[in-house]
Order: structure tokens, then C-alpha cells, then sequence
């Protein structure tokens, strides 16, 4: 089928790319290279040598035959760019990856706070609307975060978006009700998901736009089967205090002898995905995809649940390298609990790769390799909440 | 005390400020004209003739002696400008009605949709951003839409923002929340003020930014104690298909003869205020600011609840005009039931004006007074959805 990626040169968009061009289907990318803009901005770059998107393609032409096309422009800017695109294309399906991604990032100034508010409300809007206006019944695959759930529902467990509650009535009676998950977002970023989520609602029920909401944890490793097949297919690896995920934090700095920077206590028990999982639920997602007339379907894309300090005290064991605890610099709990509801995409098929198995792998191909490349510098967090 | 007025031009931001300017206040306006501008795209304008900013400025201060400022920029694009006047103003209060606010604007188009989520999300998100960068701690009365709730709550009694709800633990235990009420928007309108609800909560957690949330009814009516004072001091009054409410339409519609056009069987039933209880309970909120650290305090600024189709027929038998029926073009339901809190602004002092005796005379003085402006190619609704 014909698929259009939004960010498809991004950490999560370009390996999903490949990924379902591998399964034969006809996909089109759509990407402004906001990220690697970002790169310029913040002096960082990826820990592997990533290539143009450019190259990129042609690698994947030169390996596997297999042709992607992609366009240059910006979702949340170009709507025109974008509606034609799509009434041009007419895509089966359409995944969103196309925000700003990082909470840090979404909190460090008024300008990076008001950047991600519009660029990622307008990117889906633009998206809904443009869909509306085609005519066409494309299916929506967004990108959410286990974020806009939270971390202070402590005694209930985390459904896959929507909450069964009982609330009394006006005669005395009990009313019974399934609501969206109240939000509970952590900084800007997560904020916008849980507008992108009404956006969603919204379209759903007034236009009949069939959405998959992914509620994604944080993604750990770097390569997918098919990003490893050729150097020029490598994936992006964010390490710095903005970009980089807890998980790729530890493993780099374990590769380079730099104690493990733990923020607080610790307890923060988060949820995680490996990236070869992410692609293969995207997949899952993008093959099954909700009647018409049905409501926004919620899956959490999320395998193991972690507290920060127990991967802390695993990679350091591991790797024989100090932990530091230092000032948390963000509002949130330091210590919290999470049980999360994910049986939605195990049901339509994951096998899912866990942290114990992939890990030193990951060490391995990854952070000991391009280990060279990194700017210690860079590894603090700044951005303060 | 010093109170800016983000669209401070419009229908109810208008008569807000002289208010407040009455009550002895320090009254600064920032309007971008927008509403105006919106009259020039849809060839239509307010029955009463109302004046230039600058002219009913002068009027104000020739009446009264009482100096109101104003400011001509887009609080959703010029975030400077916004920071640069909070920081120099420094004021205590800010009431924010800069958002486009009409439902069938909303979703005439996709320019349409595009323009009013970006602009009312970017006018909040901005005021919110710019609140924090200034360290200055403004209140904020925002004017929300009793719309957020929707109106497929039959059998609750819709709550001031908070719904206290039962759920199942995770032990079989009950847990008990308070959680905002479940978003149900009927327009790409209403959902802006639904994520607005998202951002307020959050800036209020984040950053102990104060917040008034006004959930409020349809407004009916058009002079205020101080609007009336002079002709050049008169407030706008919306007959059209788009930014007409369904009230004013009647009288409107009832003065020139005109078959009161009711959507579908008119059992929509819909919650309403007087637009002098409008002003007055903008006071009330100003005059109680919530305390530091206290959550997003929510009021249902709303005062009586009417069927559509009764409200046709008491202005029907007394001003003897028929009522036409005619297909309903939005997707809501025909017939709903609604049932509304209000007892914070009541109990802070509120005394409403009755339709039964606010009615005659606003037919009087304004829908009969101007009916010979009337374009009656403008009254039909012509955005459908």
C-alpha cells in the first residue's frame, strides 16, 4: 500500500521507513530536516555518522532495489504542499512522526516552549484538516508518548487511553462512562500530545477519521535489521541532555568511563521500547487498522517497566562504571509506581525484545564503536524545569 | 488596579473594559482588529454602528475622564511586543478573549479550521509563555465556552470544571479523583478552548501561573450600563450566520420580520447570559483571584438554560412573527438535556438579569432601533459540518 511518512528522516520515522519499504509497500517521505536543524542549533550531532536523506535512498535503491520517494517542506507550514501531496498520492495510510520530540528541548526558553506548542499543534491539524479536505479515508498513524498519561496514577493501572469510571448521577444513580485518560503532561512536549489527542477526538467523531494513537515509552538502541544492513543506512544516536533518552545516555556513558548521571533519587519508573520494536508496531498498526466509524484507537507501545536508578545500577555492573546522583532539575515526582496496560499490540503480534537480551548488543555495535565521536560536553542536562 | 485586555475591541471584551474602567481600574487594550477584519471577509457588519477603537477611547475619556490605553497587535504572532508590554506594565490582571469565537467560522473552511486553532492556541500559549518569562504574577481570566463539556452528558449534572469520579484499583480497591471534566467539543472552536484548558493546567502546575477558566454560556444582548452611555460607545451586535448566537439572531430576525430559523427540532438546549452579567462576573473574577498554587479555578459563567425551540416560541407569540423549521446542518444532537452548576459566580455576588425581563427591552433598544440595517442575505447559516 502507499504510505506517507511525516518525519521520515528522523530517529523513529527512517528505520519505520525501511522497515515497511522492506515489506513492499510504496512509501513517501515527508521531512523539513527540522531535526538535523535542531543539530546546528544546540552543536551536537548524532553519536553514528548519519547520511544525507539523500544518500540515504539511494543506498536503500542501490541494496534492495526498493525506490522511496520524498518531499522536502514543513507539515505545519505548507498545508498546500501537504494537500496536494496527499490528494496527489492518495495514501492508505498516513504516519505522523512529525513534532518536536524532546521534552528538555520544549522547556529550555519561551521561544523553544512556543516552537513546539505551534509546530506540533499545527503539524497534526494540518494533517486532520488536509485529509478532511482531500476526501480521502486515509489512516492516521500518530506518534504519541506514555507521557500524557503521567506519573502520579499511582493504585490504577495505565489502560490503553481510555479510562472506565463511575461518577453519580443526577437522580442518585451511578453513571458508568469510558473517558480519555485525564492528562497529566510533564513539560511542553507532552503537552502537545495530549492536545494532538483532542485533535483526534475531534476529527474522529465529526469527520469519521480513522487514527491509531501510539503512546510510546522511551526508546532505547539505535539500529533496526534493516538500518544495519549498510553504513549509510545508520541511524541517528542522540546522547546530549536535550535529544538523548535515559537508556542511550547510560550505555555512552558507560562507553566512555563517564559515571552514570542519574537525576535525583532515581525512582522514576518509566516505561520502555526497543527501536526494532517501535518499527515492528508501527507495522502492526499500519496493517490493522480501525473500521470506520470506530473510535480513535489507543495502543501503549511500551514493552518493561524501569525504574532509572535499577538501569543505572545494571549498565554499571555491567560495565564496571560509577553512578552520579546528581540535583533533579525538572518538576516531577522523584520516586514513582507504573503498571501499564499493553496488551493491544502483543495481541496483533509483538515478540518483544527485552533490555536483558539487546543490551550488550547495543553496547557493542553502537555506543563502543563511534564511542570517539563524543562530545563530553555535550552530556549534561541544562534545560531546567 | 492595572488590567490588560487581550481583545479588548471585540463583543464582550469591549464592554468588559469600560467596565473595569468604571470601577476605577487601569484599563490597557491590545486588540489586532481581527473581528473587523472578519467582518470585511464576510461582507457583513455589527446592526449597531459601532466606532473606531480610537473614537470610543476618546468618547470614554471625554465622558468619564478616565484614560484607557490601547495597543494594535496579534497577541498569537507578536509574542515581543506581548512580553515587552507585560514586563513594562507590569499589570495584576489579564483578561484573555483574544481567540477567534464563533463555531461557524470555525469550520467553514480548512483556511478556516487552520487559522482558529493556530490562533487561539498560539495567542494562549504565548500569553502563558510570556507570563513566566516576565516573572510577573498576573492573573489570568480567561473566557472559556460551556462548549468544552459538549452535550451528551444526560444524567450528570455538568460540574464547574472537576468531575469527581470512581475508578477500580489495582488492588480491586476504589480510587477516588477529581479530573477534568471529559472534553466533548462540537467544533474546531470549541476544541481550541478545550486544549486552552490543557495549557492553563499545566502552566498553573508547571509555574503557579493563576488562572481563571470562564466556561461560558451563549451571550444575549448587546448595551451594558456603560455602552449605553453615548452612541459612540456602543457595543456590536451580530446578526449573521456565523457570528450572530441564536438569541440575538431571534430578536434580530423577530424585529424585521423574519421566520425565526430554527435548526432541525430546536430541542437543543443551551445555557445563557446577559452580556451585562457577562461584564459583571469578569469583575467578580478579577476582584477573586485564585491563591498561589491553588489549581485552574473553573466558574460556569452561565445563568439559565433554554431549548432552542422555546426560546423561538416566546419571541414567536410576543412579537407575532412564525418560526421556520429548517434541516439542521451541524453534526450535534437534536435534543439533549443539560443541567449546569453555577454556583461560584452566585455565590461571589452575581445577580442575574432574567431573559424574561432583559428581553423587551433589548428589542426595543437595539434589534427594532437598527433593523433598517439589517442585510437579510446574511442571516442564513451557511457553514455546515
Amino acid at each position: 500500500m502507499a504510505i506517507m511518512i511525516l518525519g521520515g528522516d528522523g530517529f523513529c520515522g527512517w528505520p519505520t521507513t525501511l522497515h515497511l519499504s522492506r515489506q513492499g509497500h510504496d512509501l513517501i517521505i515527508v521531512d523539513n530536516f527540522s531535526r538535523r536543524d535542531i543539530d546546528n542549533e544546540l552543536e551536537i550531532s548524532s553519536l553514528t555518522p548519519i547520511k544525507s536523506l539523500g544518500e540515504r535512498i539511494r543506498a536503500w535503491r542501490d541494496l534492495t532495489g526498493k525506490e522511496i520517494r520524498s518531499w522536502h517542506f514543513d507539515v505545519a507550514k505548507n498545508y498546500d504542499q501537504l494537500l496536494t501531496l496527499i490528494c496527489d498520492e492518495k495514501p492508505h495510510c498516513i504516519v505522523h512522526f512529525a513534532e518536536q520530540r524532546a521534552a528538555p528541548y520544549s522547556m529550555k526558553s519561551s521561544r523553544h516552549k512556543r516552537y513546539t506548542v505551534s509546530n506540533n499543534i499545527n503539524a497534526t491539524n494540518n494533517l486532520l484538516a488536509a485529509i478532511v479536505e482531500s476526501g480521502i479515508d486515509a489512516h492516521v498513524v500518530h506518534l504519541g508518548t506514555m507521557g500524557v498519561y503521567g506519573y502520579d496514577a499511582a493504585g490504577l493501572k495505565i489502560p490503553e487511553g481510555y479510562l472506565p469510571v463511575r461518577m453519580a448521577g443526577l437522580d442518585g444513580s451511578v453513571v458508568e462512562r469510558e473517558v480519555l485518560f485525564p492528562a497529566d503532561p510533564g513539560s511542553i512536549y507532552h503537552l502537545t500530545k495530549t492536545q494532538d489527542q483532542l485533535l483526534f477526538a475531534f476529527y474522529n467523531k465529526n469527520d469519521n477519521i480513522r487514527v491509531t494513537d501510539l503512546h510510546q515509552g522511551i526508546v532505547w538502541g539505535t539500529q533496526t535489521r534493516e538500518t544495519a544492513l549498510d553504513n549509510r543506512l545508520i541511524n541517528r544516536f542522540d546522547y546530549d541532555g536535550d535529544y538523548g533518552t535515559v537508556l542511550n545516555r547510560f550505555l555512552m556513558q558507560a562507553a566512555i568511563g563517564y559515571p552514570l548521571t542519574v537525576h535525583g533519587k532515581g525512582g522514576q519508573t518509566r516505561a520502555f521500547i526497543n527501536i526494532q520494536d517501535t518499527v515492528r508496531c508501527i507495522e502492526l498498526a499500519v496493517n490493522n487498522p480501525p473500521q470506520k466509524g470506530e473510535r480513535v484507537r489507543i495502543f501503549n507501545q511500551m514493552t518493561e517497566v524501569f525504574r532509572v536508578i535499577d538501569l543505572a545500577r545494571m549498565i554499571a555492573e555491567m560495565m564496571d562504571v560509577p553512578i552520579a546522583q546528581i540535583p533533579n532539575m525538572r518538576k516531577e515526582r522523584e520516586e514513582n509506581a507504573l503498571v501499564v496496560e499493553n496488551a493491544g499490540l502483543l495481541t496483533l503480534g509483538l515478540n518483544p525484545i527485552t533490555l536483558e537480551k539487546g543490551l550488550l548488543e547495543e553496547i557493542a555495535s553502537v555506543a563502543r564503536k563511534f564511542a570517539h565521536n563524543c562530545d563530553r560536553t555535550k552530556i549534561p542536562c541544562v534545560s531546567r524545569w
